[in-house]
């Protein structure tokens, strides 16, 4: 017979489906309509709520009740959706999530403003968590909101850069990418009762997987399969991307192979396909791809480690280590 | 002889010395300086420091230690720039006090991202207050946030409109002004312990002043004296910017006076001290300098009112009617 305290597994489909209800139960004022209709059109646009299923993944682990950390879930989605919203002017992105992005659909200050409400409203659901814990949370959630603003402006200055090194990339990435997935995971886990420690090391545990994560991306980009890619490959190189995969062969490429690398970077004249397959040739004679692939198992396992000290059942862990194994093995 | 629980007379310079240290106070990171260098030139550029010496004013009236509130002071102060970091970019403005503004001597990208994390860093610093008050003021800072992007976005829409209603133009200013010196008050009250209806009542003396406030601003963009108002009359009208001033004459004005004002508005051939001089003569016609000024005493009189309700002795109000009264009789 079940007790009371028996555990209830809890899955991240379960958890995407939460969220997603908890998006659209957000009552959202109609007018002004330039201010609103675009919250609308981002948050109803799909996205696979990553972020936010973590928050209660997190929670799950400590409380059979991951629903109390939905506030703080809602809130890490708005706040996700609303540096897309500006991202995507800064980028000049024509699209995102295969629908016209914001500032092209309406225009550029529509784009902002509406940008500035969503970063409110995540305030705003945060408001909602109990008020023992929202000082804490609220701490985190402003410290990594500032570490992702911070990710973007190194990434912006990445493109002017004349050298990047691994460690400057590292930390970028760290900071775009992995800053908020731990701390996702972290205010879940706060939210689920647990220790600090325990939070902490949640918070490597996402810090270290959004790394080894990117990493992926940028190896995806280059030897990815096109079918399950969903894109052709090589995007990164056609824009000229400080990837980790670029800065790599840029430390390691030696006379000729540094002067055709070098050549390539920032050429518009060269073929498309020409230029992809050249830097292609590059990348394999000089092992980048492995390098790359070791590199992304490194941080893998950081995270993992981390996983491993955090003080709950195996069984709990489970939802947390199916993610990492899924999220390496995509290929898309 | 004086007892501890006597009240030390706090004068709002006092407080905007108290804020302006604060600011100084602020340690903000080296990097990435295309971040925090903007955010550094915003925040050293002056500007009166009113919302948050209100804020500090507003304790007063209910706590001998006005600097509690200075948390939310700053946070108010750092919002409000970060307002103006953003509107400064959606209305193309070059100059900001005296100084170019942010997306002119950086660019835009800077400006927008830079202003995320001043609106982040508001956050940051309400963060600071005792955490047996965070949650009400973090409702009210929110609230209030939100209502003033909803001002901003009505004032955009308001330039294409066919027609603005007085109600609507008041609602605008209402959120876009009111709003902030409203919450501004009420925080302060309540992290000064007041009771509710105090601080309740505080609210409306701050978003009554500050449609006042907003639309002396109005009146003095027409019938100031250039010498005292620091530039040339008339900006508002050449911008055709549709003010209490212009949609009162739209309201009032009827056969060739309706006809004269028609062909003026947008009308760009006209040469520029010609059409302030005609915009002007009707605005007389029609005696809307006089309608404008009963307005605002109309508002400045529901203020005061407020003021009255508030349940501390008249010495501990005379700051809040000293600013009352200044601000109705500034020249610029």
């Amino acid at each position: 017979m079940m007790t009371s305290h028996s555990y209830v597994p809890f899955s991240l489909d379960e958890a995407a489906d939460m969220v997603e209800k908890g998006l659209a139960a957000i009552k959202l004022p109609a007018g002004p309509a330039e201010l609103y209709d675009p919250i609308r059109y981002v948050l109803s646009g799909g996205g696979k709520r990553l972020r936010p299923s973590l928050v209660l993944a997190a929670c799950s682990l400590f409380s059979e009740k991951p629903r109390q950390a939905l506030p703080a879930a809602l809130a890490v989605e708005m706040f996700h959706n609303f540096t897309l919203v500006h991202d995507d002017i800064m980028d000049h992105a024509p699209v995102r999530r295969n629908k016209p992005t914001v500032h092209r659909k309406w225009n550029q200050n529509v784009a902002i403003l509406s940008g500035d409400v969503m970063s409110v409203l995540a305030y705003h659901l945060l408001a909602g968590i109990p008020s023992g814990l929202l000082g804490p949370v609220l701490r985190i959630f402003n410290k990594t909101a500032i570490e992702v603003c911070e990710g973007q402006q190194m990434d912006m200055d990445f493109e002017t850069a004349q050298e990047v090194t691994e460690e400057e990339y590292i930390r970028m990435i760290g900071l775009k990418t992995g800053s908020l997935l731990a701390a996702s995971l972290q205010m879940g886990a706060i939210l689920g009762g647990s220790s600090t420690s325990d939070a902490n090391a949640l918070h490597a545990f996402g810090l270290n997987l959004g790394i080894s994560f990117q990493l992926r991306d940028d190896w995806l980009d280059v030897f990815g399969d096109p079918e399950k890619f969903g894109k052709r490959t090589g995007g990164d190189i056609l824009s000229d991307k400080k990837t980790f995969l670029l800065i790599k062969a840029m430390e390691q490429a030696r006379g000729t192979v540094r002067e055709e690398l070098l050549s390539l970077i920032g050429n518009k004249k060269v073929p498309a396909r020409e230029k992809v397959g050249r830097v292609k040739d590059i990348y394999l004679q000089l092992n980048i791809g492995k390098i790359t692939r070791e590199k992304m198992e490194v941080y893998y396992k950081k995270a993992t480690g981390s996983l491993e000290e955090v003080n709950v059942t195996e069984q709990r862990k489970r939802i947390l280590k199916k993610f990492a194994g899924e999220l390496m093995e995509r290929e898309h």
